[in-house]
């Protein structure tokens, strides 16, 4: 492995190919996309797998392949999807996760992509790179297309149980993902997901995160307790929840999305006359899949570490892992933790 | 108040008609429509509120409610949506919700609906009620309309947080739910929200619960772990979960149909070709509000306590309203809880 790849501002992110429930076709599929998408974006490419697989699948990909520099970085394991993170820290040390991961802890590469299991992506994560200095956990974000504003949704999944000041945390992160992913010029709506809008509705974690946000309203931009359906309204652009609430929620809503949106194909099919309304509307139903799809947003960075972490969904589609990868090589260029650092320090002396 | 009501096997079911965002307007427009909709499924009525007020709404309607046998039961006070339950037990022993449950308690009538501040209900439901024998805690359940399969959501508010056991419980009373709001012939197939489905996955709750399940799955169809995204595939009938979550994902569900409804209507407007389109198809559109909209179970009973307590939404529907005292009238009539008095100290026995 060249360790030249520092020397310049340029990007470099180490992929591991061998992660998500689609295998590594699907992987190597959603990279050749974003080259052709992206051509201006994607800098270096440390493919990270196995490596007589990895050259099997780009082969007849050559032409794209070349186009960019890249690099395959062997590892002979892979982690399953079902796989206990402290089985796979014992037993998995030479993954193509882990042994991503320690391309950018060792300076490599500037970020890591992964389809692969979240649990050990979150823990190997932590454990090889450390949290940011002030930050307690590292949180996953997402971004929610909604027709009227797009908002981020953070924790999707890193800690199913939480603390008020972890909340608070994901209140900073979230604010800087959305500035990174969505606007920059925009100072984020910032709500506290709950069950009710009054004071003192919800868990005592709530209350306490509710009062914490409060004191340090000057950082973020805070509106308060938000209830489920005040997501889809433009009310709010980061929404905090807990990693378990976060995770049923953005799983729930993906799958009702689909769910709505095959239904409505399918009885536009019953019968010829709605087939030609179906037709002649054509184009609403072209705006929706544009204006609604989670593709555009497939990644979602691990914040909180020393170091630009993404996971894809597991079940990510090809266009999700182009979007993804490029959104890894965003983030990558960033140099949103040092705007973070001194941000933190002074939330935390807020908060305490 | 005449106490002959439990001379038979009439139903009597009294409303709160003070409970509600809407006001009382809705509410006795919903009883209206009720008795319009399912002549011979509504039995008698008390409606309890201020009399003056009460008079007054039901006056240029008498003819439909000349037709039902109706009491009005002044109340002098009426509880509102922000209060906190208790301060209400303290201060509104004369509201219509509590005079609601009092009238239940003391066998005047057979059932509850109301309207009102879910934290108030709860609260004065399980003090003056009581809960069933071997039940820790009363649990919020809705119906959820799914394309391929209408399922139950339990807890959907009553306890933000809960235990391992009131789970377990829950798993009991929404498979009953099932039974008398969808199919009572189906042994409903219970699934545990979480997630992840690999064993371990969740919080310790969820695990402890999990293997209770497991347990006592000759009592119930249990079907193991699920997660978000399998709420819409027709895998399960009852879907388990805390009151916080239950509550966030229920309006989050409620809130991203209608966006998405809304969406596509207006993306129809746009142009004339996709307005001829949306004419020729209208009857996809008009399956889809059949199918897909949640007024026809616009009752969340409040299960595990002795006597049958119906909330309808804060912000129901008239149409809602009118289903969700039809929903009163069935479960008032069902003797579903000496089916459920066996089985939950059973269960008990076995989980402890």
């Amino acid at each position: 492995m060249r360790s030249t790849h520092m020397n310049s501002e340029r990007q470099v992110i180490a992929v591991d190919v061998m992660g998500g429930d689609e295998g590594i076709s699907s992987v190597i599929r959603g990279i050749e996309l974003a080259i052709k998408l992206f051509p201006n974006e994607i800098g270096g490419l440390v493919l990270v797998g196995d490596e007589a697989t990895i050259k099997e699948h780009i082969l007849h990909r050559n032409s794209v392949f070349h186009s960019v520099d890249l690099e395959i970085y062997h590892a002979s394991q892979a982690i399953d999807m079902a796989e206990k993170p402290m089985h796979a820290l014992r037993n998995k040390k030479d993954s193509s996760m882990f042994r991503a991961i320690e391309l950018l802890k060792e300076n490599h590469v500037t970020g890591v992509l992964s389809c692969g299991n979240t649990g050990c992506l979150v823990a190997g994560g932590t454990l090889k790179l450390g949290v940011m200095p002030g930050i307690d956990r590292p949180a996953l974000a997402t971004v929610i297309p909604a027709p009227t504003n797009h908002f981020v949704l953070i924790d999707v999944g890193a800690n199913p149980t939480t603390s008020a000041k972890s909340l608070v945390h994901n209140a900073l992160l979230g604010t800087l993902y959305y500035k990174a992913a969505i606007d920059p010029q925009k100072d984020p709506r910032v709500g506290l997901l709950t069950i009710g809008t009054e004071e003192g509705k919800g868990s005592e974690t709530i209350c306490t995160a509710h009062g914490m946000l409060k004191k340090i309203n000057g950082e973020i931009r805070y509106c308060g307790l938000i209830e489920g359906f005040q997501l889809f309204s433009n009310e709010i652009d980061v929404v905090i929840c807990d990693g378990f609430v976060g995770n049923i929620l953005l799983k729930t809503i993906e799958s009702l999305a689909e769910t709505i949106k095959n239904y409505v194909k399918s009885e536009m099919r019953k019968n010829p006359l709605r087939m030609l309304g179906a037709f002649l509307a054509g184009g609403a139903f072209r705006a929706m899949k544009r204006d609604l799809t989670a593709d555009k947003y497939g990644g979602a960075p691990l914040l909180g570490l020393n170091g630009v972490v993404i996971k894809s969904h597991g079940s990510s589609s090809v266009e999700a892992i182009a979007h993804a990868l490029r959104l890894t090589f965003r983030l990558s260029k960033m140099s949103g933790e040092h705007f973070l650092n001194n941000t933190i320090e002074k939330v935390n002396l807020l908060i305490e």
